[in-house]
């Protein structure tokens, strides 16, 4: 049983893919053995990239990643595909040009669907951050497409965001979940050897300026270009990620970004627990007469969730 | 007290506006007042509106309520404003060409704020939605940017689902939250007078045809064009509206949507108010100990979430 835990901290490939298949699977005993794992965690530096889908992410990653081992970094990617019908077949055909990358054992690429509620994402994510670092990979890179309340809830968990954003596709810059934008430590402008770049900087340079919480802070968002044809900019951006880290780490940010993130984790599964103590304690029957009750108007949905609440031992505020 | 209960329930506006005050500021008298509207809240028409940035929404759901007034209907509107810096200001502007219904006895206009948890957003706008039902309105229209999860979320609660597109924002469509294509019932291609208006039609027949689910049920998704320059096609989209939820009545679908929102609704009181008691039963200096515990590796948050647990009543899962 413990065996799993020393063999992951040994950095064995296999342990370290078990243990995300038994979080993905939400296995009870996976708590059990990350509690173990949290202590040797250590402090990989957590990239994330994301952008509308188009910008070219899969590619820029496999790029990073390739520039990171010349660097003599032993990287981790957590790739978030989305399950959707609509987007999922055109992401598997970029992810399957990361695969080149597989066959180095040091670079560890793992993807997760992006299914359920965001919250959970968010906390399955963490886990799997947790369980690469503690096998010894760093940095970690999380990729996600920039458009959902989940994926941005993903990217929190992030030191070093990456925005990615093709030329040609402004109003996709608009596009991106706002929230994404406001995360951003460095915008990167994908396909350079494209019409059009000069003017995306341009739009991301304009709307950089009017938020006025940007000049807040010692870091300045640099807007930089890159062209996966010509093999040109990756080296400034993987710098500019760990200048990014070290003005976090000099600043003190570093320090309270994860209290942050340790915060909005143990409340995450503190959420979590109620949602699977709520299953286990009313059974389908009680649900179906539960809501007959209320759709009929006999009962209401504030006092049944009260009760509901008391029914676990909790007591709801006074009001 | 019980007197704003009343004076809803007569129609009264200021009571209205008022009861929706107290849902946005989370005062607890409010969910005492709203289970007492439950039963009142009557069984109004939800239709969710929503489509990328620039798709014309808003000048669409003012075409709509005219239509709809035209049609002796009293009607209320509910707008998500996202409250990023970024969209923020080109979404105003398109907010105060519908205040030209605001005199208008019979139409009930209100902005909420998106800022928040999605399950928060997706909660205060069912509250929300019951007030204006109990006061008489029927249809309601919740109009939102298609592009986060808390948006999805909030159109889980419509009847009617309108997606609009503007043509040639073809990749656009690709950018709206899939699960938002998902849950469509009306496809509206907007400003039909410009040119591509067909081709956005004919993509989004495409992307149709490529989703199996589609054919199950007994709704056709119908895809309109509409021009709000010509003052065309909005009779077409709101029979199609009225369409769908005769569709939705004789089918029994209404009835079990309304079974799964009831649901949801439940379980996100009782996540809320977990939230609430963690807030109440820990102190900002036994958060910070407990954060510096976990950040130092001598504590987990797993075990720190099970002891929370404890601390409010709740026994988590045997392991």
């Amino acid at each position: 049983m413990q065996n799993i835990v020393q063999r992951l901290l040994d950095g064995d490939r296999r342990a370290l893919a078990r243990m995300i298949t038994l979080i993905e699977s939400e296995v009870p005993a996976a708590h059990r053995y990350l509690a173990e794992l949290h202590r040797h965690a250590g402090r990989a530096h957590i990239i994330g990239v994301t952008g509308a889908p188009g910008a070219g992410k899969s590619t820029l990653v496999t790029q990073f990643v390739r520039e990171l081992r010349h660097r003599q970094h032993k990287v981790g990617v957590v790739a978030i595909d989305p399950s959707s019908p609509f987007t999922g077949g055109a992401l598997l055909g970029d992810r399957i040009r990361m695969m080149e990358l597989a066959g180095d054992p040091n670079v560890f690429i793992r993807s997760m669907a992006s299914r359920g509620s965001p919250g959970g994402l968010a906390s399955s994510t963490g886990d799997v951050i947790r369980a690469m670092g503690a096998a010894g990979f760093d940095p970690i890179i999380i990729e996600t497409v920039g458009t959902g309340q989940a994926e941005v809830e993903v990217m929190h968990s992030a030191h070093t965001v990456v925005v990615v954003c093709a030329p040609g596709m402004g109003d996709e810059i608009q596009a991106i979940k706002a929230g994404i934008l406001e995360i951003a430590d460095i915008f990167v402008v994908s396909k350079a050897d494209k019409p059009g770049a000069d003017q995306a900087a341009a739009q991301l340079s304009m709307l950089l300026s009017l938020d006025p919480n940007r000049r807040k802070g010692p870091w300045r968002i640099p807007i930089l270009k890159t062209s996966a044809l010509k093999n040109q900019g990756i080296v400034e951006v993987v710098d500019a990620m760990r200048q990014h880290l070290a003005v976090l780490k000099e600043s003190g940010l570093l320090a309270q970004r994860a209290q942050r993130q340790v915060r909005s984790e143990v409340q995450a599964l503190v959420l979590h627990a109620v949602m699977h103590a709520l299953k286990r304690r009313v059974s389908e029957d009680e649900w179906n007469a539960l809501i007959e009750a209320i759709t009929t108007g006999e009962r209401d949905p504030y006092s049944v969730a009260r009760e509901l609440l008391e029914h676990m031992g909790l007591q709801m505020e006074q009001t």
